[in-house]
């Protein structure tokens, strides 16, 4: 290891499983978060769904997804027996759906484009999503099923990252940090509300907070706001869907994502307005409206909590993990929709980077892909 | 005073303003709730509208009603002075609106019957009443001003008589009443969750749970659900109306009473599901659908709270104001959708049964007139 200490700065998904994996390697790790748990990773649906998200044009991503799912069985398993206590993964799979021609059309576009990438995919009709999935109504015509997009339960994946870190012997500490001080070559410390802190090595994980807490950061990360809500079947309601089902309706994403318990989270909204927290009605109008055409049952659900997270959006939807601007500085942010699908990949490239062995399959989420624009030093 | 010590069960607002009223008069008093302040009271809209909320053939709850709102200012004085902060009452009157052509008629036939029974409405066209509420959208094709029609915030109001109920000297004890302890004859005391207390005059307010309070009260009062959403301008929304405003939406009632404070309550859904006070998804999105026909501005506020409370509904939709069963048992329950508009007539009569004056204006809420089929002893 360079280094024996590390400071890491926030305690979402990212910064526990980071700081899990680095305490369970021997080093002396602290996390500082005003409210550790709380944010995007609380607020999240957990999916694990990299090749029913795809894009054209986000090869990179997509390869990203695809590896961290492919890590994320062998990631539950050694956090339950490290947090003695399960993880949340659901291995259901998923199916993605159309309603309209046109939600047909662009379905149709993205099994070709995983056909042509080589990704199997299987395009079911109408009839045959309602044998996999009862609860899909009558507007459902046509859809595919991703088996390998799987699914977990953020806050019990919560849960289980602060318990792993707790006996690891990582160190929490609720406060609030405000800047990574530096001398000009290295990191020194960080700023907190509670006084500086010194630091040879600090971890920025701290989501849409990220970008001010370095220059180096300045303009890398932006806040995008995301609400979703929780439901809960009812008693004589239709049971919920066992796969996570993504939905094009009109045009419109919304996807609903199974719990254990019977719940059914449903999301996402995508707006740009800052730090912004609140809940709207027209996003919840929207959700409510769409989740229903796909999922009729879910009228007679109870709504349990609505609630809005901020993304940290990046200028290409990819991570910023690596080494960025003074020595000592390494972030881990900018996982935009993806940080809980990228958290055991992400832990992975944070564990090399400790240990002077970078990561082969993160090379196109170095920082240092923006230092030739003018950001970073 | 027939009286000295009192033991009021629920501090709702029924509860909590014959407490004050009662205390202030000299009487020993205690008030008994788990949960002070929570129940539908708190989850209410605050209309204080018995003209827009009449219906033929109740005409007896619209005389209780109309009497009521008349001593709503009067309350309002008294509660802030003995409470020393504000009583939440709010002035500028309500209007009644309808969409479609069907609703528009039953909102000339509700204008026919008022004027009928000799009370005055003004009608007006859209563009008259969006010049009264530029937040009115273009369906809202007519409606009805109602200036006498109030509303208070129900949740300023429940503070204030909790102030107003301390400052008297009634003690609140959070404790649950499990029943209404008699010898066959006359209270003899209380059965609560902490052991058994004497009482010589008991007065349950304990809304949708009284019926289980006392074998007189069975079968006459049952839970009715109503769903609501507390709403929030954000910045750059258009500003909420300053009146009250009542609609049908096809055929759908849907309201929204401003508050002080920029916010917005809408309601309310009415369901039979008993002791069942979860959110649902249809409820929330019928409230949100019918209300953004009405005003589509809201669009963009944000949703701050969804809540269900239960209705203490009585079989003929009045409430039971008086003696009931053995002697030293009276109620204040029943009240349905209006027990905030009928608090101050309530207290009113509670007073004057504590005084052996029963209050003449309340004599349809006569709970003997049940007896007769039965129920009471």
């Amino acid at each position: 290891m360079t280094y024996t200490r590390l400071t890491v700065v926030g305690a979402g998904v990212i910064g526990l499983s980071c700081a899990w994996r680095a305490a369970a390697a021997g080093l002396d790790v602290t996390v500082l978060d005003p409210a550790p748990a709380s944010g995007a990773s609380r607020v999240a649906g957990g999916m694990l769904a990299p090749v029913t998200e795809a894009w054209p044009g986000e090869e990179g991503l997509l390869g990203l997804g695809v590896e961290s799912v492919r890590r994320w069985p062998g990631f539950a398993g050694r956090l339950a027996d490290a947090a003695g206590r399960p993880a949340g993964l659901r291995t259901e799979g998923t199916v993605v759906v159309a309603t309209g021609g046109g939600d047909r059309a662009e379905l149709d576009a993205l099994a070709g484009y995983l056909a042509g990438l080589g990704r199997e995919v299987q395009r079911l009709g109408g009839r045959e999503l309602r044998r996999l999935e009862p609860a899909l109504g009558p507007e459902v015509r046509g859809g595919l099923s991703v088996p390998g997009d799987l699914a977990v339960d953020n806050r019990v994946l919560l849960a289980a990252l602060r318990a792993a870190v707790e006996r690891a012997g990582a160190a929490v500490r609720e406060v609030e940090v405000h800047e990574v001080l530096d001398d000009g070559d290295r990191v020194t410390g960080v700023r907190t509300a509670a006084g500086d802190l010194p630091a040879e090595c600090v971890l920025v994980c701290a989501g849409a907070h990220s970008a001010a807490l370095h220059p180096a950061l300045h303009g890398l990360v932006r806040p995008v706001k995301g609400e979703i809500l929780r439901l809960a079947a009812r008693v004589g309601a239709f049971p919920p869907p066992s796969r996570t089902v993504r939905a094009l309706v009109d045009g419109r994403p919304v996807y609903a994502v199974p719990r254990d318990d019977g719940g059914l989270v449903i999301g996402a909204t995508q707006t740009e307005t800052g730090f912004d927290t609140e809940v709207t009605v027209g996003g919840v109008r929207d959700l409510l409206r769409d989740a229903e055409r796909v999922l009729p049952g879910i009228a007679e659900y109870a709504l349990v909590e609505a609630a809005a997270g901020l993304r940290p959006g990046s200028r290409d939807n990819l991570p910023l993990l690596g080494a960025l601007g003074p020595e000592g500085l390494l972030v881990a942010t900018g996982h935009h929709r993806n940080g809980i699908l990228l958290a055991p990949l992400t832990a992975d490239a944070v564990l090399g980077l400790l240990r002077g062995e970078p990561e082969p399959a993160v090379a196109a989420a170095d920082p240092a892909r923006f230092a030739a624009a003018g950001h970073g030093r």
